[in-house]
């Protein structure tokens, strides 16, 4: 790590923005003066929008008083179920119209840059349907369980509502996330390049808590699960998987499951690859070997150098992307920022993540925000002087069992060129000197 | 605590379920079998409008492939934005058309009844307005901080959104939640009587950053924040929370704060009263003495027995409810339950919560359901055999510094029955047998 002994930096952002000075090669003392940086970029700012303004001390109120300080708004609940606001209508998914055969079955990206925190809201959590979505009847909805059980069990949500419940956050992420760069960078946009990933709080009953009630036979190993959906969605998963930590969840984010989503039910995987977390959830059989459905043979399996193709690759490897700046969201000028960026792991928490302007020769440590939750999005953040230079942005995220995440040259070398999915190769953003961001790949 | 010696209880549900099947005078041993009195309740049940099916083990695939199983779905991004299922159209934000003069001066409350987890959907966080929701252009929003400052600032939302930012996870409650039970039980009704607290996730700069920004003068000891809504809304708050944790936030649950919510600004104060968490904030202004606004004079204060009122009561104690059973979801009819609820505290974190089902007279402890945050509602939960008799239904708080939630009566005893804001009563709810549910207060 560099600068050397500075692990200690990611808990004390003051710190490290002072680390960030001497690195900018700038002589700014800790605390006030470095703050004040940005006051006196301020007043000598036009590409504000808004030129800020220095007021006099005597002043007792702001400048003017805007017309919306001078009326009487709406009364509450003439919206009972609440939306954003107007002037944040471009906040929004997207598609790729080109991506897929048709809109059924194909995706919508979450717009990161426009996000803060670790949490999705439910109106912007990226879609993947495979046959459209269905809008399903809850008081007509089953989940069966069966196959090689005790007891098999055909369970209503007012059922499945009974057993004890379990809350949790956790990301998902659509393994084809970021698919289309194997070969070379593509998607000039951050909503494009990694809108794939989401995260959520889900609220549900543990798969073992099901498992348990209709009873494993011995000779089980394995479980299909199985949507409602048109394409009847179906995957293998082995038991162990199912016993530990799955959730059958009915709501997100404190509401009902949205439709897209996989209302009234789906299964949550954690830390295992979006396709898994089957949507609609209508059945799961028990038995004592995989069922190689489609979605683990013809997709969700890549084609290594050798000819032989990945298969059953569920984890999703440790992974971190900038999102702060990025294409959609550019420096306006030379001076004080502060990078930001996700990081998860499905092997758990992250541990540390590093970040660089300068390709990757150095590295400091980012500040980590709490809550970091085991399989769930972690923010991380870290002041930057930019002295509008040309730079080149990086994070490295580094999780607790001690993996690291490795550069898209590194996947290449494993993996050739032939993938589709678990492209978690570190994002390099390139920012020149007009302060607008681009996605490039080093060699 | 009883039963005795089983403070471990709180980690294990398993171990809970067991005793509450002694409590409920059954010999259900541990695992499976209890589980199975789930099973069992359910074949004998038409409660449940759904007949549960004991399946053939022997069947492939689940009884009847329903209509949405045999077609395509909606394309992604035909909401580009999403929205909940038709189906859930009456979980809403409900209002009590009688409390105030009009609608823009009220407030929603959220439906408690039908959420999980700890996080409150923008859509459904509660809402209280003293001018209505003013719509602002973010382009135009400014936010002064001047008084007993070295240099008065005026800062864009741009500015604003440039400095070290912070994400935490904050409950916000108005203090009168539950005011209109100061004398009697009134609101039959989990969502009318609790349904003025939510939970987010927000996302902005700490209040001490902008602070040290301008520049704190030494005669400085208190703040007036103040919103750009008709009402000018504004408060006084003590210099040293405002050092402490207080948040200048423009994001929650990920997104921009809603308009109902203070859009594009508001204040968080996290553990304090919900008025003084200033909406649509434009205005911050140092002095050496509280303003004594119309806020905390005539309003948000407590007139005691002695007729001396309470003024500057800012914390929100500990408090708990139990969210099911309530009042809107009723118990079906005997068997095994779960009985869960929120727990939350100005103070920090929860430590413990307790449950009665009998008034009061025995206590056992709940399970709390991680992640247990700083000033941020709590999830519990404990495993209930209903043998179908009266019950009373209870849950008791205890924070991190040891404070106890209080009955009724004993705030009764210290501050008459003239308040308005800040009964954090332990609440009863009595359990008829046939499954109804009402809001009771014991002598």
């Amino acid at each position: 790590m560099w600068p050397p002994g500075e692990e200690n930096v990611r808990q004390d952002p003051l710190r490290s923005k002072a680390i960030l000075s001497r690195l900018a090669g700038t002589l700014t003392p800790l605390g006030r003066r470095s703050f004040l940086g940005l006051g006196a970029a301020l007043t000598s700012s036009l590409a504000f929008g808004s030129k800020p303004v220095l007021a006099d001390p005597a002043l007792e109120s702001p400048p003017a008083d805007a017309p919306w300080s001078q009326s009487i708004g709406a009364g509450v609940v003439d919206r009972p179920y609440g939306r954003p606001a107007d002037t944040e209508a471009s906040v929004i998914r997207r598609n790729v119209p080109w991506l897929t055969a048709g809109a059924e079955s194909s995706v919508s990206f979450s717009p990161l840059q426009d996000l803060h925190g670790i949490i999705t809201p439910n109106g912007l959590f990226f879609e993947r349907h495979h046959a459209g979505r269905p809008d399903i009847d809850p008081a007509q909805h089953k989940l069966m369980i069966h196959g090689l059980v005790e007891r098999p069990l055909i369970l209503t949500m007012k059922d499945i509502q009974r057993f004890p419940q379990t809350t949790r956050i956790h990301f998902i992420e659509c393994p084809a996330n970021g698919g289309m760069e194997w070969r070379a960078a593509q998607m000039n946009s951050l909503q494009f390049r990694h809108g794939m990933i989401s995260c959520a709080e889900w609220t549900g009953v543990r798969l073992s808590t099901l498992l348990e009630e209709v009873g494993v036979r011995k000779e089980a190993k394995w479980a299909m699960v199985e949507g409602a959906d048109g394409a009847h969605m179906n995957r293998s998963l082995p038991l162990d998987k199912c016993l530990d930590d799955c959730l059958v969840v009915y709501a997100q984010n404190g509401e009902a499951l949205r439709p897209e989503q996989g209302y009234p039910l789906r299964l949550v995987v954690p830390g295992w690859e979006g396709n898994v977390n089957i949507k609609w959830l209508r059945r799961i059989k028990l038995g004592d070997k995989p069922w190689h459905s489609r979605e683990e043979t013809s997709k969700y399996t890549d084609l290594m150098p050798d000819g032989i193709a990945r298969g059953f690759t569920w984890l999703i490897d440790a992974k971190s992307v900038i999102t702060f700046p990025c294409p959609e969201k550019p420096l306006d000028r030379p001076g004080h920022y502060e990078i930001r960026g996700l990081a998860w792991t499905g092997n758990g928490k992250v541990k540390r993540v590093d970040v660089s302007v300068d390709g990757g020769v150095n590295w400091q440590s980012a500040r980590l925000h709490e809550p970091v939750l085991s399989k769930a999005l972690t923010k991380f953040s870290l002041p930057w002087y930019w002295d509008g230079k040309p730079a080149l942005l990086e994070s490295r995220v580094i999780d607790e069992t001690g993996y690291v995440q490795p550069t898209i040259a590194a996947l290449r070398k494993q993996r050739g060129t032939n993938s589709i999915y678990h492209n978690n190769g570190i994002q390099t953003w390139q920012v020149k000197p007009d302060g607008s961001v681009f996605n490039v790949q080093l060699a």
